[in-house]
């Protein structure tokens, strides 16, 4: 078994014991911030932890009113600007806490007057040492160049922000995510059943929406780097703004379609999808939307949009892990890649 | 001739018109701005707009020093969010000014406190109505389902924005944009000599960084609509941090590398996939990188960095519109489009 795949059935172990470790230091953290009247939170990371950012981007938008930024590297590393950043929260998110454009951007924030906050799995790693105050993922070691464990990992720990910083409400809820995560790993025998069929798929499109939009950018990262399938992602709204263009029959799209605040625009884009005679993989625990896909991951338990981007994620990870053993690849060691990437 | 390609070869006049016409409106705005204390500027669109966006994204910070944030349009829609926005200006960005989705964020902001101005091509749009104020790109109508003069028509209207901000400085670099884009429609017959050699390319990645990352998006987005490639974009930081692991001999990849701060990352990537074997076309001015391409476009002049974005793209739009017509396709017209998507 790969290395991905042991650790992809970690993550409820992981989940839960982060959620032990962590849930009381950070609602504490969250008392404190509030007393420093955050205008702006910016974010900042790559890969897949910059794909946790960006479900953290919008679950802080909806769940507290403060706006968000997705922070660009290169504004701090090579253009070398000074933000004025009082007032400001800033979230580096890292696997290693190694990356060096990451720290920068970190450590360019502080100088500008920022209160800077690290997610990372590494306590000793150089951005613990470089922010005011880490959180760690309890992932233990991930040794696989695919991320998978710290990815739910970073997710949770930004639920656990979004709490903190509105006193502790939302973190009942959260408890649940270990269990659902659990039940998320028992699709395995569902998506082995269906890799075969992909063996040949060379392109897809990946489409999630809100709290699952950063679902799509991370299924499709995870598609590239172990399947070497050119992997686009859209927004359902995006998607229709261009990019549908290229879908005739035959055309691989992957939907996430959990019920929600989302799924009348993932169910509407089903059907039109059918209509186009487009093959599509739709993960949604939904039958109104199941029946509109050429393959269904039938998601057992029904989640509500909030809190189902952790177990929605993991039969994706499922599906490029498999697939990858599939067209012989081994999705542990990526052509090129290495664990740490350093850019500036 | 296309609607797509005769609109391309407007571009110098319709440049030239715009900054004569909106200079003085935009500088006089920027001194009123100046009195509200902008802590944070948040931008919103689809589509090319959205492209167009992202360098304002990137321009602005550079310019001001001013955190910005891309709107994430469904917090607003879907998830009724109510942001915090006293001190922040919000900006609006829409070729037609009907952007359902747009406006409903604009509308938002607006009652949550936010300063909001629109840049679109229609003066009597909804958006015009809506806003604040608004600047108008004088574009002409734009005809072609591809967005290419509005595209860059936005992408100055940032760089008079990014200048009143600052109280009309770097005002004077922007009356060379105009010659410039005529000098990158002369690469027509370069650009017409190459595009039957991507008649079978069915999947490419553009790469661009920095203030040339939204090239990369837009270049993307008219080969999706107008030739069905399907086109993955990153900043050659991103690409490094997965995607590349997609890369083999014959694998197409199209990089802009203007001369100035992005250029070193740029040159070692094009000499990297140069090593892989891949097929590379190259836009800019610089033969040390050019070396390095399968296939060259060779910029005339040499542009630095900041001025760079509306002549380098202008190659990309020209390619776009040339190879469509190689693959028997009406880029004006692509499958499934209309000129304005209402997504909500």
């Amino acid at each position: 078994m790969s290395l991905m795949l042991k650790e992809i059935e970690q993550q409820p172990e992981v989940l839960a014991r982060t959620l032990k470790e962590e849930t009381a230091k950070i609602l504490k953290f969250g008392k404190f911030l509030s007393s420093r009247e955050i205008h702006l939170i910016v974010l900042v990371a790559r890969g897949s932890s910059d794909n946790a950012a960006l479900f953290g981007r919008y679950l802080l938008e909806i769940t507290n009113g403060i706006p968000v930024s997705l922070a660009a590297s290169s504004v701090h590393t090579l253009y070398h600007s000074r933000l004025r950043m009082n007032h400001t929260l800033v979230v580096g998110v890292s696997q290693s806490g190694e990356g060096t454009d990451i720290n920068w951007v970190l450590r360019n924030s502080k100088k500008q007057g920022a209160y800077t906050i690290g997610i990372t799995n590494e306590g000793r790693s150089s951005m613990s040492k470089l922010v005011d105050e880490v959180f760690l993922i309890r992932a233990g070691k991930e040794r696989s160049v695919a991320a998978t464990k710290t990815y739910t990992g970073q997710l949770l720990m930004f639920y656990l922000l979004a709490a903190a910083l509105q006193g502790g409400r939302g973190v009942e809820k959260l408890q649940r995510i270990p269990e659902l995560a659990a039940a998320s790993l028992r699709l395995k025998t569902q998506v082995a059943s269906m890799v075969e069929r992909y063996r040949f798929m060379n392109h897809c499109i990946v489409v999630g929406r809100g709290l699952n939009y950063a679902n799509a950018y991370e299924l499709a990262i995870k598609l590239m780097e172990t399947c070497y399938i050119v992997s686009e992602r859209f927004s359902s709204a995006d998607f229709l703004h261009g990019p549908v263009a290229m879908v005739q029959q035959d055309f691989p799209v992957i939907l996430f379609a959990p019920p929600g605040k989302t799924f009348k625009d993932m169910r509407k884009l089903a059907r039109q999808l059918k209509g186009l005679k487009a093959e599509t993989v739709v993960i949604s625990s939904e039958p109104s939307v199941l029946k509109w896909a050429t393959r269904s991951v039938k998601v057992g338990p029904r989640i509500e949009d909030f809190i189902s981007p952790i177990p929605y994620i993991i039969p994706g990870q499922l599906f490029a892990a498999m697939l990858a053993e599939v067209k012989g690849l081994s999705p542990d060691k990526p052509r090129l890649l290495k664990k740490v990437t350093q850019t500036l």
